[in-house]
């Protein structure tokens, strides 16, 4: 039964061997980073603070670029490449005449896409002799990506971690701590950036930006520390290219090709990750896909003003040219913390401004969401992450759509992450005792 | 690189078509249920409260039980064929020359291999026009595989959940829920069974037999529903052995033959869907393997009295002929709950009776289990449930044997679920904040 295929899959050896870099091919040179009128340079402290190849990376024109030998190791015992699912059990129950892939992210060890990146970064760090890794986490998912990675390859790791998530999220944080990595609350008194609002406020909820400053800053005072971002910048796009180039093989085996392509997006890094192979389908053969970018109406950044803006609270950061809400911008606390961050990924940024990407943004108190997520899970049986769960509601929205006009569109979208660690967030917002 | 190869994975045509039923094998005819010698027949109520199918299977003679195609799109739809992986990132921690390969039962949709048997299950009792199914759980697996398999099949369910563990896993209780699933603390006041233990004590921690006198009364009562067991029973064993066929499978693409298996032994539906596939190989085709179920000192059944007993509190149930400490043997709570259960399978008890299985019992304060767990997650990643850590203990002190004795011994084991929803246990076990 071909159509009727719940699963596809790759074999080991159709592991992508390369990423794909979008940057040579998108509609106008990208705008590159660059440093505020006033103040210290940013810029040319960039190399101290960062992992040399991904800086190279982060500026690379080539197309495609070699996933290290040692790395793709690496993915496999991640468990890649993941299955893509048809969604045939969501179907019936919508009794829309669309046809609903997902891939499965979900699969992650630490539970989400962002493993991709930082087993990336982590492997690149090693190589070049550092021993630590500092960074910032919201939903908590890259910190714990992060120290996952550093477990595998032998370093430290320390997180910054958005309060207002990691109050509570005790189970995330005792995964983090089970692999060895050091968690402070953000705002922390351990750095400048955060000492000032720690000390106005013990219990300040913190952000994306404040997190990114201090992590920033704990590593610039180390020269044995790196400092890694898990989304926003070319280069982790890139290494999570992996997810849309896999997903693109699959839809080859099953012998469709999209008419949707559907993701959440905080900082961009799982919807490019996904969404940017099939985009460059579109720039460069001339395929038509509708791209969807699910938001929350706490961090609409897709909708915010395409400009050059700092990507973190204290201005340590060079300056990038993004859609955004405005690095001061304080944004109220949701469920599905991973979607709130001021601005977005430059490369997403600029294919937004040329009208290759449409936005939603939900209500923040997220109940048209999780309600999707829980049609989801009894549809289907896999719990998104609440980041995941906004790519969830925005694919069913449109397969809704489709049972009005008729239309059986292919919709494909990613299901970034799993909520084992995120049920009081559903239970809170879905009213389960 | 075969011979260091990470991964090893079956397409979607590769998933078993057919169960293995070892009883036709076994060095014995297996002692039959029987009803005791006082008091009103058991074996008459078996048609009332049982599933049809699964009550046929239990007591069949084939080798080989086709797997409906409608149960397989399940399957897929679950995930499976699961990966099996060969850790060759502990090989180097340990510094062992013994291949260990490990089988991705975490995986689940709801993160154990108990989905194998729930969505069995659940497939046949939909078949039969049932439209509720009861069950106990201990660890909360098996109760939330089973809201799961009914949710994906348009069932109620009811669940009764051991108080001692329903008290501390919100996050799976909050995953039950989401599924639609009733759930009541057990002993509760719903039952006769549980009715009395919770009037003398309404915090009574409990137990999985007094969960499942309480599971067997509710659906008794009630002819639109059925009962359903997790484990111990012949039909549930028979629906896991598509761990251990997809395992077989695999290692056939590796190019080796497992010299040691090893799971964790609760009742026995894990350790019997992983081996029993192999112990066939053993008992018909003259394969030498050694096989160790790994328990805790807490319900060490293996080294109890081979001999016919109640597999309930409430003597509700035939009695089994089964490796027992009683029936009404007080076990202290573990974190590994899902292993704490005073008997094992007939099936396994037999072939444990022959001299076919070792077994090891570690103590129950399970430092050194989370330690090996511990040990586990920082070289391959993936969060093991506090059951499956047994297994992984167990593999990690055979692989540590090996190095004394230079051994290279190919190890295979089972790691039968995630750990993402118990994170509580490890925290307080192993001291993390």
């Amino acid at each position: 039964m071909p159509s009727d295929q719940r699963q596809f899959r790759l074999d080991v050896d159709e592991l992508p061997t390369r990423w794909y870099n979008i940057i040579p091919d998108l509609p106008e040179p990208l705008p590159p980073p660059k440093d505020p009128e006033d103040g210290p340079s940013r810029m040319e402290q960039l190399p101290n603070m960062m992992i040399g190849e991904c800086l190279k990376q982060e500026f690379s024109t080539d197309s495609w670029i070699d996933i290290p030998e040692g790395l793709r190791q690496l993915y496999l015992q991640a468990g890649r490449p993941r299955p893509l699912f048809r969604a045939l059990s969501l179907e019936k129950a919508l009794g829309t005449p669309a046809r609903l892939y997902y891939k499965s992210e979900f699969y992650s060890p630490t539970g989400s896409h962002k493993v991709n990146t930082a087993l990336a970064q982590a492997y690149y760090a090693k190589e070049q002799g550092f021993e630590r890794l500092t960074t910032e986490t919201g939903a908590g998912q890259w910190g714990n990506a992060l120290a996952y990675a550093t477990a595998l390859t032998g370093l430290e790791c320390t997180v910054y971690w958005v309060r207002a998530v990691y109050k509570w999220k005790a189970a995330r944080l005792g995964f983090i701590k089970m692999l060895g990595g050091e968690v402070y609350a953000s705002p922390s008194d351990r750095t400048e950036a955060g000492r000032k609002l720690y000390e106005q406020n013990p219990d300040h909820p913190g952000s994306l930006g404040i997190a990114i400053s201090e992590g920033l800053e704990d590593s610039k005072n180390d020269p044995k520390a790196a400092y890694c971002l898990g989304s926003v910048l070319n280069h982790v796009l890139l290494h999570q290219t992996v997810i849309g180039l896999e997903t693109q093989k699959q839809f080859e085996k099953a012998g469709v090709y999209p008419d949707l392509v559907i993701s959440c997006l905080g900082g961009g890094s799982n919807f490019g990750g996904f969404a940017l192979p099939f985009m460059g389908d579109v720039l460069t053969k001339g395929k038509k896909i509708q791209f969807i970018a699910a938001q929350s109406q706490a961090a609409p950044n897709l909708q915010g003003e395409y400009r050059y803006n700092f990507a973190d609270h204290a201005e340590i950061t060079p300056m990038l040219k993004m859609c955004t809400l405005g690095h001061k911008a304080v944004l109220e606390p949701i469920k599905g913390d991973g979607l709130r961050y001021h601005g977005c990924s430059p490369i997403i940024s600029l294919l937004r401004h040329h009208g290759y990407i449409d936005t939603v943004a939900y209500p923040q108190d997220e109940k048209h969401v999780f309600e999707s997520a829980r049609l989801f899970v009894n549809a289907e049986g896999f719990l998104p992450a609440p980041e995941s769960a906004y790519s969830v509601c925005c694919a069913i929205d449109e397969a809704k759509k489709c049972k009005e006009t008729g239309e059986g569109k292919v919709i494909a979208f990613n299901v970034s992450g799993h909520g084992f660690m995120d049920m009081e967030g559903y239970r809170e917002v879905l009213g389960i005792e």
